[in-house]
């Protein structure tokens, strides 16, 4: 027995977001299914409107609603710091912190040869010019990217761009350790030993 | 700094569904602002299309694209054995195992007080209404409920319910136990407890 066309076509869309397995995928369809109409409405608007009247920042590539972000319009900003990311969303995590006063780079994903992305992908020949030529001298990078190998080997390539052009600018990453409330029987070896390599005094 | 607000409704949409958290709100959010145009469209069409053509079956309450659904028009189900479940999804899964041959009955919910779900706002009286007049005489109704306080709650109800129609019809619930491929180590005590009661001879 099979579930009617439009239940599998859900199903079908459902799992192509990341993160969504089939028995998810499932049991949202038949959650809408049963919802009381309003409510499949509302998502199947709220998911057809979503990029009308956003563009990304033509400065950071950060998603915008103007043709240069929030961020870099703020003068209080300080544009001599880059934070570059994978994604927009890092952009609204760091923001959360509300402790970074730089400006950001997003990339728009992450070299990958597997999944057939490489440098040309990504806003990586923006970040470089913005390196080369911004108004305001660029003084650090900040890689973040995440701690996984595409991540690393992302750095890694974008270290050696940046040197290449032979610009005064610190280039760094995170810090590597244990995350906050993290407990140590749970941390893998990879992460136990860089935080034993990047102990501080205290 | 906050999402723009595209961004923010489809976040607030997401965060309705079951089982969806904040962040995976946001990460749907934002993975579908970067994916490709047509795969945003797509989930909206899934969604918004979802309901157009599927009506309830007006035998067993599943959902359907007939009037009566396939299960019920099939001239080969047993229609003496009706499995009362929660949700349509279940019929899918006693479907998925091709061991049964019954037919169904879907409640659309389950009696939960705290919810202001009461008796009325479930497919009870169409239930009742089965067994006291079907052509074809009901011999046993197979309580097929989660095993959770509601659940157990609602069978309570059902038999009593099912009693009072003065019918010589069986009622049963699910076996309860240990889950095939299950551990004893991580059953809890009320499973392990049922397991050892529900014991069979090998």
């Amino acid at each position: 027995m099979r579930f009617p066309k439009q239940v599998q076509n859900l199903i079908d869309a459902f799992l192509r977001l990341p993160g969504i397995g089939p028995k998810t995928a499932e049991r949202l369809a038949f959650y809408l299914l049963q919802a009381p109409e309003g409510e499949a409405r509302r998502l199947a608007e709220a998911v057809g409107g979503l990029k009308s009247g956003i563009v990304r920042c033509k400065i950071c590539k950060n998603i915008a609603e103007e043709e240069v972000c929030e961020i870099d319009q703020d003068l209080k900003r300080d544009k001599s710091t880059i934070l570059v990311v994978e994604s927009a969303l890092d952009v609204f995590s760091f923001e959360k912190t509300g402790k970074y006063q730089g400006v950001y780079h997003v990339l728009h994903g992450i070299i990958n040869p597997l999944a057939n992305i490489g440098p040309d992908e990504l806003f990586i020949n923006e970040l470089l010019d913005r390196v080369k030529e911004a108004d305001e001298e660029v003084k650090e990078v900040i890689l973040a990217l995440n701690p996984t190998m595409e991540g690393e080997a992302t750095k890694m390539y974008l270290v050696k761009r940046i040197e290449e052009l032979k610009k005064n600018v610190k280039v760094s990453g995170l810090g590597v350790g244990l995350p906050i409330g993290g407990d140590l029987q749970y941390a893998d070896e990879t992460t136990l030993f860089r935080a034993l390599e990047g102990r501080r005094e205290v």
